[in-house]
């Protein structure tokens, strides 16, 4: 792809994800082409349909929550960015799961569509879960799909909230806080 | 209604809820019937659809979670208690899930069919709550739909997980050991 062309992409998938998370997963195409001041056709160029469209920022938004992952790898200290990766992921999941649950209603596998960037998310995760746990901030019985499994269920947690902040931090907190090494007289796994 | 009648009433709820359990919910009327030995007569009689029997199900499953948690709020250790129901609900809320979402699936709306069992839920998690935070057990800063927001993230988190109970027991303890007041150095929710 010639690099003006790599531009309009990489500038369409910026617009579209914006346009979808403002105005819902049923925004259509020509929205998201008026939007980015450009006419159908191009637009149709580089995402032959909708789906394509809605893939293409789905798999934008994970290969950008892999490369926040391995940027927090590299801070000195590993309980803080653990934290601050954890926060920021469950804060940003709710277009995320719209945007998966509009592919699985159009048909799309979403499996299929995300694999090479849940493979890579794999791999962040475990480095920057490993660094957290070699510091002593997080309890270290925990494994990448315990993980995973609580970034999905917080962020279910912070839906069912609904749009109310502080009541989104309190449950972020209490989830931080129980992944702290277990307190004498905690509750353990057995 | 007669005795009798009430006794096959729950009979058939209890047979209904095994079978939806074990065979999932797209397992029919009849085979129902036939788990509970009555001809499918006597199944319509009281419950005139598949739909009026799952919503039974689920209301029953709400009116049983809102009885345990009646029930804890009676013991000595508050806490403990506390811990008790939360661990139980998110460890069978797998099959309340599932006739959850059949019913929606079927264009009911479970809000209105389980609205009063709902109701009876919040006051029973008032009191809950209340009592282990005043014995000191629970964060203080929390109310009852943070509560019921981590109740459902907890259970997505487990099913996340899929059929690993040592998994489920590390994430649910995560959870719990979040739930006690912050400890110095934990995390705020501010």
């Amino acid at each position: 792809m010639r690099a003006d062309a790599q531009r309009n992409r990489a500038r369409l998938l910026a617009v579209a994800e914006e346009v979808f998370t403002t105005k819902g997963t049923t925004a259509s195409t020509e929205e998201v082409a008026r939007a980015a001041g450009v006419g159908i056709g191009t637009l149709f160029r580089h995402f032959p349909t909708k789906e394509a469209l809605l893939e293409a920022v789905l798999v934008g938004r994970l290969e950008r929550i892999v490369a926040e992952a391995d940027s927090l790898s590299q801070v000195d200290d590993p309980g803080e960015a653990f934290h601050t990766f954890f926060a920021r992921v469950v804060g940003e999941s709710g277009t995320k799961k719209a945007l998966a649950d509009a592919l699985a209603a159009a048909g799309v596998d979403v499996g299929r569509a995300t694999r090479q960037s849940g493979k890579d998310l794999a791999r962040a995760l475990h480095k920057l879960l490993g660094r957290a746990q070699g510091s002593g901030a997080i309890r270290d019985d925990l494994g990448v799909p315990d993980l995973v499994a609580l970034l999905v269920g917080a962020s279910r947690a912070v839906e069912q909230l609904g749009a109310d902040p502080d009541a989104q931090r309190r449950v972020i907190s209490v989830v931080l806080n129980g992944l702290r090494p277990s307190p004498p007289g905690g509750v353990t796994a057995t």
